[in-house]
């Protein structure tokens, strides 16, 4: 490995630099009220409900994000394309994020949403198998995500929630929550195997 | 502690990227006159004044979240999560922002501003009280924030403010004001004991 | 050199920065639909597919720039302004994006957009030259980029692209799909010379 | 100095996001044109030019920015303040520079534009003296800057660009381009003492 690795350093930047502006950005979807009163407030609920939800979303995966590359050893090329990758799909979820928004809980937009959820988490389970392949097996990162059953369970969580909406929009968000709750810890698994060392 | 501690470099800059975008988004609600005389700088003046009062809060976070970051000695998965949640909520201050620039000093607007200063402040509270109790008792954020009388002081005023802001908007918005002018300062109490080091 | 060398971190931040936000900012064109059905979707796609193809050529320019500044030994104050020269016209592919996302593939958009990714790669190509310049000849940067045939090829694609958009728009397009097909992979010259050291 | 002396690195990177964002979002006032031929980018055009101007300003600030805080030893709390306070005058460049986009060179958007440059200069002139008064006399810093020649000039070329763009709004845009003109390259003098070292 050594002479071949590129250092983490900008790649880590530039991912934060972009995490930060997909989180925030949502924020410039809450239109001002247009009158003075509590009870105008109310349009915006809806909205803010969405909001939170997929800050929660970007959130976590930048927590994770953190935690992969600190325990990875180096990027590639191809890796580099793997997180452009993902950020692609990450940067969709305030366009989702705003049709829940003002649609509601509609079949289309629930649906959709999910359809981004699902390629964003695909795009960060490429992302880290690649890297765990570079850092080669028996490395702490390969260990920690040979069993990745949460990542798994993510997929299949999404999948059905997809499906799902098509007959209850409202439960389709309810699995999608389902997931935002189960991976509301950074990826203990690495935490372990870092310990190790 | 050692070998646990998580580095502090990327959460500071993630922060800093979230904390940029949010002092430089409230900027875009300032829209352009629509006639080309001083005279049609008018309606924008109270979003002007709004844009600074927030601008001054959001300057006085990030000096303060500076301060913080640079007396702790590391970070865990919770408080990764602490600071997630502190930048939730000071993103909502573009939001209240705007609706008191566009409303002016009615009560909904200006107990909605209160409203998240409160929430943001509690949030920047628990986070250092998560640091100070991760660095241990003793340790210099420990000590520094052990007394920390301006942050107790910060929470009464914003509640108070809002409690006023009901009788009358603009008494509300001065006590916002007061707490402004009472943070204008880095942390004093940080400093000295980082001095003792 | 040594000495009169300026540090590279800094302006690899600033790059980063305004990149991210360039790649980011596009996605808040795409409007949220007006329905809540999936035909509602479909006026989204044409702004999606511009979308996407600007996010490959910006992160192309991401990833070559990674590696341009890895391999250059320092920079001086021309070499700043070079660079903010390419950032200024990278700036304006979400402009141009915008219209062809709206216009559809028109003469104009379709050209106009061929103009600013040839002055983008122009820029690029500038910016590469000084810093092989500065590194000397015989330095790594300017033997990987002696025999540039893909950055002339790219700007002559670009030329002929232009030229053939006023005969076909959808043949303009296809030449630039052609160029961010031949960039997608980082320059591996660079990286081949790299690994001699 | 040692010890009190605060790291440098926290305040180049969110400056560095701030100025970035600053930069950047300028270009979300190219809206796009309405129809689909050339003759449609002609109302964009006073727009772009005042896009490429205020860019050209920007870019010289963050480019002296970045040299004085190469040359300055430490910050310190009150620096901090003036360094957002020179961030909170730039801010305000987008939202005048649309003005000028949209009403043309009508007196009052001219001086406007002058005005917040005008405040971003003393504001800039204001950081450099605290930055080499902390430095101490005879520092690289305070050597550099005691005859600061241009600095001073600048400010009395906007003030008189103010004043004449009461007669000729052309002609006080005229001088503020002299001051941009002017600045286009970063403080040889900084460098120059630099190098002594």
């Amino acid at each position: 490995m050594g002479a071949r690795v590129i250092g983490k350093g900008r790649i880590e930047a530039f991912s934060d630099g972009v995490i930060a502006i997909i989180i925030t950005i949502m924020v410039l979807e809450l239109k001002v009220p247009h009158g003075t009163g509590f009870a105008d407030l109310l349009p915006t609920v809806p909205v803010l409900l969405g909001y939170l939800l997929s800050f929660a979303y970007v959130g976590i995966y930048w927590n994770n994000h953190h935690h992969l590359f600190q325990a990875a050893h180096g990027v590639t090329g191809p890796i580099l394309w793997a997180n452009l990758h993902l950020l692609f799909w990450m940067s969709l979820i305030p366009f989702v994020t705003s049709w829940i928004g003002e649609a509601g809980d509609a079949v289309a937009p629930v649906a959709s949403y999910g359809f981004i959820l699902l390629l964003t988490a695909a795009a960060y389970r490429l992302l880290a198998t690649m890297l765990a392949r570079h850092d080669g097996p028996g490395s702490p990162l390969a260990v920690a995500l040979s069993g990745d059953r949460k990542g798994r369970t993510s997929l299949i969580l999404y999948a059905a929630g997809i499906g799902v909406s098509f007959l209850s929009p409202a439960l389709g968000l309810a699995s999608y929550v389902a997931v935002a709750l189960m991976w509301f810890m950074p990826d203990r698994r690495v935490e372990r195997v870092l310990l190790r060392d």
